[in-house]
């Protein structure tokens, strides 16, 4: 991974924002920008300058895993105040330090926030920065997209395990556990996200966390899973019919699988990812569905399962050519049912790549 | 669960504060004090008045779990705006909102904070409140201690899976899959933080989480791991030794032993937090080996794997009954090995009960 390269396009991107430095200390933006992989960890770039900061808990770590930024360990925590101690030590030196310097707004706490401006020499003042290094990641890189498409295809594998274990009068909780337990051995560093297991009824709730319920004897079972390997996330949803579909059911699930296709074929470099929600709710019009449909139609995917851009009205961000994006319509009746399906897909030079391998014909079981 | 006690002992702390009003956002407060359990919403407690703000996705969830507080639902996000939205709505009906609310400032993002505070109609200010219901979850109910304990032994028996599965050869990954999903599969319902297996040189590492590394033929290996069982979270360590241990290695893991030993016994209400970390560190002075214990000697756990107070030098926390926190101390020689012993313990009226069921006594594999 460029970690160097990637540091030079946020620094590139200060000045324009009328920033001399920025204080990265968001995990996944550590980890993108200098390989750290720690829980703690503040990276401040100014100009062509790069200094990581941690503490001692993480020497051993930082050393084998931060190549492009000096390398400096906090005798003392909190992390905000050795960086602020580190600032002010710069300051004595002589070494004109900048003085407006960007925060990760939203990731950064108040408290340390205030804790940061208490400790701060004067000549310095704190910032509000815009999700510079976000607007970086967002755009993925040749290597990152291998690693994305390697995390997608072993997540798939977990849905063929789904499938041997999906029965009525098995519990969601069980169905999850096989599925981690076989992501775990086949190599994954843990799961994305809390895995989405809902049956009968609860396929209508969008977050339907697995539960101790037993799958019913007839209905959907909405099956929302990813994994972690390397460091990427995947995502994918794909909704099974327990019994025999009625036609009603088949017709709900259908809408979805065609919204689904409708929104994956408007996906190409240079439109608004809000075309991109309205082509999924356009095609579920047609079926009356729309309403149904109460979340937005995507998000990005990458070191975080859920990254910029947002695929919703009203959001402006248009796609480029190494986006990796989710899409993933559903519909969900409250008290009777739902489906949702989802693909990750990569943003080409001329429209998209579907990335899920897995075919999205209604599987009864 | 009294949520509504929970509810009147932070409302009653806000006057000693100079606060109107605390507004809640932290996910684990939220449950703690109105058992809504998604991931969006926010309670506003104004003197003897509750009341839960959240958006669409939630408002079948938040009807079925939150009892104790008005539920309003934001027909727009995000919440910031609209907790801004309902407060000046209140103003102009002419009830007197109040005007000083306390936010969660250990929590809520700088760009959180920025945005109710533009949005706030005039005459409202916002505070940075201190931890007040972390203050209250600090010490458990009698239903919390009883959650607690079915947690820590669920958690213990992942252990008698990991001794059947630890063998020379067989990776890190490897193990953590089959404790995993034998928490799975007897209820958990995850695991409470990413399970660590660290062995051979890798057990010098504090944070060791499991790797793709194979179990060397002889070492140690850390297992530090837990479940989160209804909501509530085990936290242990065992340090077992594969092959046959030296007698410096089982001097060593006396050592730990013996500084655990200590530190639990010197648990009791009315002496403070940081008494039970010199403890630990006195007894390992002994074997010269303090200076190889780099972190804190436990913290709390509850709801959340990480909770107040933190067994540390210079922290002034003063144990009282019903206090839930881990003991464990540790000795990390770099590009050697590591020890780790770790029980969870409930403080009593005169000392402490350790929850914990399982050996420390050495076991070699």
């Amino acid at each position: 991974m460029d970690h160097r390269g990637r540091q030079q396009r946020v620094q590139d991107s200060l000045s324009t924002h009328r920033l001399d430095a920025l204080l990265v200390t968001h995990p996944a933006n550590l980890r993108y920008l200098c390989g750290f992989t720690g829980s703690s960890g503040a990276l401040l770039l100014a100009g062509t300058k790069s200094v990581f900061i941690t503490d001692g808990r993480y020497t051993e770590q930082a050393r084998a895993e931060v190549r492009t930024a000096q390398i400096v360990i906090a005798r003392q925590g909190p992390l905000a105040a050795a960086t602020a101690a580190w600032l002010s030590a710069q300051q004595k030196k002589g070494r004109q330090a900048r003085s407006k310097i960007g925060i990760e707004s939203e990731h950064m706490t108040v408290a340390a926030r205030s804790h940061i401006a208490r400790m701060l020499p004067s000549g310095f003042g704190l910032r509000e920065a815009p999700a510079l290094v976000e607007q970086v990641r967002m755009v993925k890189e040749e290597e990152e997209i291998a690693c994305l498409r390697s995390a997608v295809l072993l997540g798939a594998s977990l849905f063929d395990r789904a499938l041997e274990v999906i029965r009525p009068g098995v519990r969601e909780t069980a169905v999850a556990a096989e599925m981690e337990y076989a992501g775990r051995t086949a190599g994954a560093q843990a799961m994305s996200f809390e895995t989405i297991i809902a049956s009968g009824e609860r396929s209508a709730l969008p977050h339907g966390r697995a539960s101790q319920a037993a799958i019913p004897g007839q209905g959907f079972v909405v099956c929302d899973f990813g994994v972690i390997l390397s460091g990427y996330c995947s995502d994918m949803t794909r909704t099974v019919y327990v019994g025999h579909p009625s036609a009603e059911a088949r017709g709900v699930y259908q809408a979805v699988n065609q919204a689904q296709q409708a929104a994956v074929d408007a996906v190409r470099p240079g439109i608004s990812v809000s075309e991109v929600d309205r082509a999924a709710r356009k095609s579920l019009q047609r079926s009356g569905l729309a309403k149904y449909f109460t979340h937005s139609t995507g998000h990005g995917v990458g070191l975080e399962i859920h990254e910029a851009p947002r695929l919703a009205a009203g959001q402006k961000e248009i796609l480029q050519p190494g986006m990796v994006i989710t899409i993933e319509p559903g519909v969900y009746v409250p008290g009777k049912w739902g489906v949702r399906i989802e693909d990750m897909v990569v943003v080409t030079e001329h429209g998209c790549e579907v990335l899920t391998p897995t075919t999205k014909e209604l599987v009864a079981i």
